[in-house]
């Protein structure tokens, strides 16, 4: 395919965009009634509302014609089929395969992957069940009571997630942990939670070499050996997901709780396999099989709809038109739901380990913008934070508010309104970033201040909100694993149909690996306190000081 | 004064900008050994190397000579001697007299501060020596052994987030939450923990009216109230940080455990404040007051250092330089250390909330870009999330990484060598964002799998890294209670210097106003499950979608 920035299509949109830039959706809103019965999609109960956005029915048909020139219904189709998408690593990319419920068959290499997903689910129900009931037993017959899955990245920000958010259908005796960060503290603290005779560790790591993975399991066996005293015991409480079954059994692990991963899931992409062991356990299977659902049926969705009725793909188009158009750098994920406070850690990574890249398909660099960067917090939270650079500030960051209709938490028999009053909040703030403020509000509003001091008249720029900033609506029925499997599925399904259409591998992550490799050099420096020289002035200035002080 | 974009300093740096951006630092590293000494600074044990930026000499020379063109020196004076400079709100900023530890007078319209100042400390003295020693007993005659601050925004972020930071320096005896969030979620999981015989609640507000706040207030009574039966007992288990006297006693607080907020203290500059109470609470007021004294260590260095050699001023122009000359959005906090985990969140605050305007303080609009987008995780988290796009993205973010020298924490007699891997990945990540890997060193490295499988060769520009991506790189001795304040009053005089080159007022939050006034309009319309059509379609529909479904 040409570079996408010399189609015909993309410049058509840069022509677009010169009509449409100076357009206030105050008036789009005004000039036309059905603007919202034009613009929101619905899957079940999961409404998308669209139409603060800065865009017409022209921008639409645009932004569709984009999707088809960059081949996004025959990619699609390559995503479901099992083909070898991540070219650079020489894998397929098949999430989809650990929740088609259908079951119909995906044949990698020739080989149907759905009888190895139903194994692994088989085991996941059996040592979940095994916990939650109490036949599994620590070395001194106690049943298990705290999980602590040690991973990082994928293999942490998915169940850590997703615990977060379904607390209320979890277990009340078990309680789960994760632990990812190398530095001593977060193992430490939550060791101080836990007991030896009934903690069971999950260490996921694809390869069993990740380092912090490693070494925070490492000093979780030591610790729990300083109290157990027999490595035999190892076996009640620890328990892998890896494809390195060899080095999980040399830790001490038995073979048969050691889980499969497949080199066609990445580990962004991964809660929905035997990385949401935790998961499984904490709001046991029948519950994890809803996420799984969920995830399902959005991709029935994605796969079948029409573009223009797609979901995923106007959320992705939407962004295109802002990051390559507009020229916008970040994007905001707000949900106004507490327990989805780490939706935006975990979608950092979704997308922009995903598509944080500057080389094409085509093995050349690419010509345009690629992902944003993702950032936000829980509403209203951040409201009181740096909404108002959102509000006022002179970068323009489009949003994603997220918010279930019905809260799994009440208060004081609900009387003082918290739902309500969160809900409010939502829809105020989607309002006033859209319409804005204008000047002569203002005056109004500040009549008789002004009146009783003139002088006030200057001072009424501050209070003006320029409004036309855009955002797309999310609601749904409630914080459940089938609407929460959704969401991510949507999001999941969004960030690849922008890597279709920026031309780049979604799935690999070489970004990654350099880091690794330096710190490989550094870490024997460090150990040794061996004077560095080998670096720039900056790399062993530091080196020399860390050694010289420590 | 002119615009500062219409200065010869401004149009120095345009200038100079263009012989910088080609420039690799690489290269600027190469050429000079001494880059290191002559791009750091120190303040004590901390170190500031920014010697991994793309800057010279010559770009240090001009960026002072823009901080001096904009008055810096001048304004720096008018800040710590009192004067109103938050003019829009005819305030004065006098976050430093919080830690004004020589208690030198600094008075507004006329009358020292510091009598209040202190007297408010002396409060917090006795307050949390009673609770910590026991004097202060629940209504049933036992110790306070839970303590739940309800806040949001500057009520809330500044003491969560040195909680966290100071969890080894707290009490075991007691332990601290934050409730912020006007979601049942947040103040239902924190209850779960809590014992209304043991618990104090910290109502944070400064008119003790914020919604969330006051929301949040009224369901804890109500919770307390059903167990203690009797009203007489709220003032056992409840205080108030606030400026409404009158409103706390109204709630059932007595008089003399209401603390008092001044209106010259910012909510984002106030965990120095009556707002630290929980702070002084959990880790002792001798603790609380060396984190004052970091504040007035930073505070000395930041008034007294000429620019070139001040930490905040060179922070503050290095992001200049990025932001307006060459054009990049973002910045990203990286700590390096677990117990920071909430610093980027409620550096957000500090950093969005004061510069994200787009109104001078000439009261017009502004013509340059104004604040960033802050963002952030703890390292080396994010290296497994979003590094990928810091390092191979189409857009560069500036980063600062911080690392203590020391943890906190040891584990298993520190023989898997957590620390020394956290500081390895701490700089080979500076390193290897500055250094860049080039196609060679890729060919190199592919060698033997390329002569295997020769189309290999194809895939070499993936693993290829642009590198020349700046970040600072900021190191102190351990994570203490003064190495805290000093850090945090650093940052806040970063932002002091940004928002003065950028001649805007970084005290008020109009940008905060304007969703509140929608939310009290849209809050009775889901209420009274009232059809609404008095908004946008979007809006109205959202409203009755959200009223026919619950």
């Amino acid at each position: 395919m040409a570079e996408i920035t010399k189609t015909a299509e993309w410049r058509a949109l840069e022509n677009h965009f010169k009509d449409i830039k100076n357009s206030h959706m105050r008036d789009l809103f005004m000039s036309d009634p059905e603007r919202f019965d034009k613009n929101h999609l619905q899957l079940n109960d999961f409404l998308f509302d669209f139409s603060k956005n800065r865009i017409t029915d022209e921008t639409k048909k645009l932004l569709i014609a984009l999707a088809e020139k960059a081949g996004l219904q025959d990619w699609r189709g390559r995503l479901f089929s099992g083909e070898k998408i991540n070219f650079t690593e020489n894998r397929a990319a098949l999430h989809i395969a650990l929740r088609n419920r259908a079951n119909k068959p995906i044949k990698v290499d020739g080989e149907d992957v759905m009888p190895l997903v139903n194994h692994e689910l088989s085991k996941i129900r059996k040592l979940s069940e095994e916990i939650r009931s109490g036949v599994w037993k620590g070395f001194s017959g106690k049943k298990i009571k705290s999980i602590v899955n040690i991973g990082i990245g994928g293999s942490d920000l998915g169940p850590s997630m997703v615990c977060d958010a379904l607390r209320p259908f979890g277990s009340e005796d078990i309680s789960p942990y994760f632990v990812s960060n190398v530095d001593a503290a977060d193992l430490s603290q939550t060791l101080e939670k836990c007991d030896p005779e009934t903690t069971l560790f999950i260490v996921a790591s694809k390869t069993f070499s990740t380092q912090e993975t490693m070494t925070n399991a490492f000093s979780a066996r030591d610790w729990f050996i300083k109290k157990a005293k027999n490595n035999e015991f190892i076996k009640n409480h620890f328990v892998a997901i890896s494809s390195n079954e060899k080095a999980a059994e040399d830790f001490g692990i038995h073979a048969e709780n050691v889980f499969v991963l497949w080199d066609w899931v990445g580990g962004r992409y991964s809660m929905w396999s035997s990385i949401g062991l935790s998961i499984a356990i904490f709001i046991g299977m029948e519950n994890f099989e809803q996420i799984l659902e969920g995830g399902y049926e959005a991709d029935n969705h994605f796969i079948s709809a029409p573009l223009e009725e797609n979901i995923p793909v106007m959320m992705a188009l939407i962004g295109i038109w802002y990051i390559n158009f507009f020229n916008f750098s970040t994007f905001a994920v707000l949900p106004y739901d507490h327990c989805l406070a780490k939706l935006p850690s975990y979608l950092q990574q979704a997308d922009m380990e995903s598509n944080g890249k500057f080389i094409g398909r085509d093995n050349k660099k690419v010509c345009q913008k690629t992902g944003p960067i993702l950032w936000g917090e829980a509403g209203t939270n951040g409201q009181h934070a740096f909404y108002q650079l959102l509000h006022q500030g002179t970068q323009i960051t489009p949003c994603d508010f997220i918010m279930p209709l019905h809260s799994n938490y009440k208060l004081a028999d609900d009387k003082n309104d918290h739902h309500k009053i969160l809900q409010a909040n939502f829809i105020a703030q989607t309002q006033s970033l859209m319409i804005g403020k204008s000047i002569s509000d203002v005056e109004n509003e500040m009549k008789n201040e002004i009146m009783d001091n003139p002088s006030l008249k200057n001072l009424v720029s501050h209070r003006i909100f320029e409004g036309n900033r855009p955002s797309n609506s999310i609601l749904f029925e409630s914080l459940s694993p089938k609407s929460l499997g959704r969401l991510i599925a949507i999001y999941e399904h969004k960030i690849f149909t922008q890597g279709i259409i920026w031309n780049i591998n979604s799935f690999d992550q070489w970004g990654v690996e350099y880091g690794k490799q330096i710190a490989k050099l550094v870490l024997p420096k460090l150990e040794s306190k061996q004077h560095s020289e080998t670096f720039d002035s900056s790399t062993n200035n530091l080196i020399n000081y860390i050694n010289n002080n420590t």
